[in-house]
């Protein structure tokens, strides 16, 4: 019998590993592939891990995307539009990913994605949640934070809807992203690929325990929650004319203040940062949100709590 | 009446400072776009300098090319084919830029060239010569190196027809390839820039003070001169299965010995660079080098050297 305040909840059986719904974003290309080929690293007995690359085209181009961004396609238009040939390339997986690993909000939906990122910025090891209300996700990402604490993770909460958008592991009950950087676009690096590495197999250890009855008292997770996005200064035609200032350049997660140097011109004039508070810029110069309008985002720190989690014996 | 053993060369009155001749490599598109809207930072009294976007369609699209890569188009065959509407564009455009900074070989041609590249490796300040043999153009990198002394700028030296290339710069009579590394693709550091910035300023002045009449004395300079590429481990389907090694990897012009590690696999196996002699790695993880079949580029030392040069006076 659970103690009072427990929250008892089911097993979590079938976990997907996506990597490649960027295409030139290596690390998580890499590990799929290799994962395909062996599995046992991802073997759990309790578990049912399978390993998925989700935008085989764009990784075969090397590309982010080749019609639009799948991580951005995952919305409910495109889930129900009627499959046409027109179609955009990711659309049609986006409804794909919903048919193999949903669908979206059904019970026999995937109990868990972990998906599988690289970023230009220099955000370190980043998981991200789109939820401040998963008892089970943010016990995970407690224990995983915990367990690697040298490898010095951060959390970003993506659960303001000014930030966020159909990411594709939303199709599963549960998700984290896992954002490791810096790497250049197209490069794979062995350090960066070693602490996805880790960051995987802890996220599996933690769903394996909880599988085998051990119970995770309650705990507190100090987070980001983004908010906004700050795009570039540009000129009437849309060109970038300031760029990310070196003090600016990665320091991702350090307190920006009102005042502070955000960006630089070619003149040499330095554009400050004119907010009225201070703020933890996050995904500062990810070379894919130029085109987003986004040279960063800023986070507010907040404290989320779990309550304790418990397999239901059911 | 020069000094026996100087050469008496040309003034040097026409030098093109080219950007995004790969569309990606964001410090040349910002300084060009820059400069073609305010020139005054790169004038100087004897000079002609024109700023130049030579893959137009390519920094549009933020790729490094559209249909094949500009920095390889530059061949005879590709010169004197006709024109044609279903001609590769990067092939126009080697013909457009042939015709309008050279003919290449021509006495008319432009007088030099600076080609302005980014890479994500770790080159820092890389200077490219594709001659050992150019008095003028081994005195204009002396200058550089010994003026920007703390900005530690390497000097690598394409001669070797294993690793030459129709580069875009050779169009003109003299050239260097500047490559600052690293930064990601699609992506525009401000250190990166500012020290391209300093670069190119260094070798303006260099041809200022050359028409001046200033004399530069015999000179040795000390480059790496590239012999061989080697390419990733690869299974029978040519897929990558080592990648760099953390020990080689941000490692460029140091001493890579028979038996250091080179590659490593998703198993963790160490793979050990097999060749019989020391050699000094550069380029080693460009990201656009992965479809070319590089990993890293083999290089060994050598001293060049260079008579005196002075303007003739005719
Ligand atoms: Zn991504
Ligand atoms: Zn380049």
């Amino acid at each position: 019998m659970a103690s009072a305040g427990v929250a008892c909840l089911p097993a979590i059986r079938r976990i997907a590993v996506f990597g490649g719904t960027h295409g030139n974003e290596l690390s998580g290309v890499f590990l799929v592939r290799h994962w395909l080929k062996d599995k046992s690293e991802l073997q759990r007995p309790s578990l049912e891990v399978q390993p998925y690359l989700s935008n085989p085209a764009a990784v075969q181009r090397c590309t982010r995307y080749v019609d639009c961004d799948l991580n951005r396609a995952f919305t409910e238009e495109n889930l129900s539009m009627p499959l046409s040939d027109s179609m955009p390339y990711e659309v049609k997986r986006a409804q794909e990913i919903n048919h193999l690993f949903g669908p979206k909000g059904n019970e026999n939906a995937y109990d868990f994605i972990i998906d599988l990122h690289n970023t230009t910025s220099n955000v370190g090891n980043c998981l991200i949640m789109k939820t401040s209300k998963d008892d089970f996700t943010i016990q995970m990402i407690h224990y995983i934070k915990n367990t690697l604490i040298h490898d010095n993770c951060q959390v970003l909460l993506l659960e303001n809807p000014a930030v966020q958008y159909g990411a594709v592991r939303t199709v599963a009950k549960h998700c984290i992203g896992l954002e490791i950087g810096p790497q250049p676009q197209g490069v794979i690096r062995a350090n960066i690929l070693e602490n996805m590495r880790k960051l995987v197999n802890s996220a599996l250890d933690f769903a394996h325990f909880y599988n085998e009855g051990k119970e995770f008292p309650p705990c507190t997770l100090d987070v980001y929650r983004a908010f906004e996005k700050v795009d570039y200064p540009r000129d009437s035609e849309g060109q970038i004319i300031g760029i990310i200032h070196p003090q600016l350049q990665d320091n991702d997660w350090k307190q920006l203040k009102p005042g502070d140097p955000s960006f630089l011109t070619l003149h040499g004039r330095t554009i400050p940062y004119n907010g009225s508070s201070a703020v933890y810029p996050v995904f500062v110069n990810e070379a894919a949100y130029y085109e987003k309008k986004s040279a960063f985002l800023l986070t507010e720190k907040v404290t989320l709590k779990a309550n304790s989690v418990k397999v239901s014996k059911t």
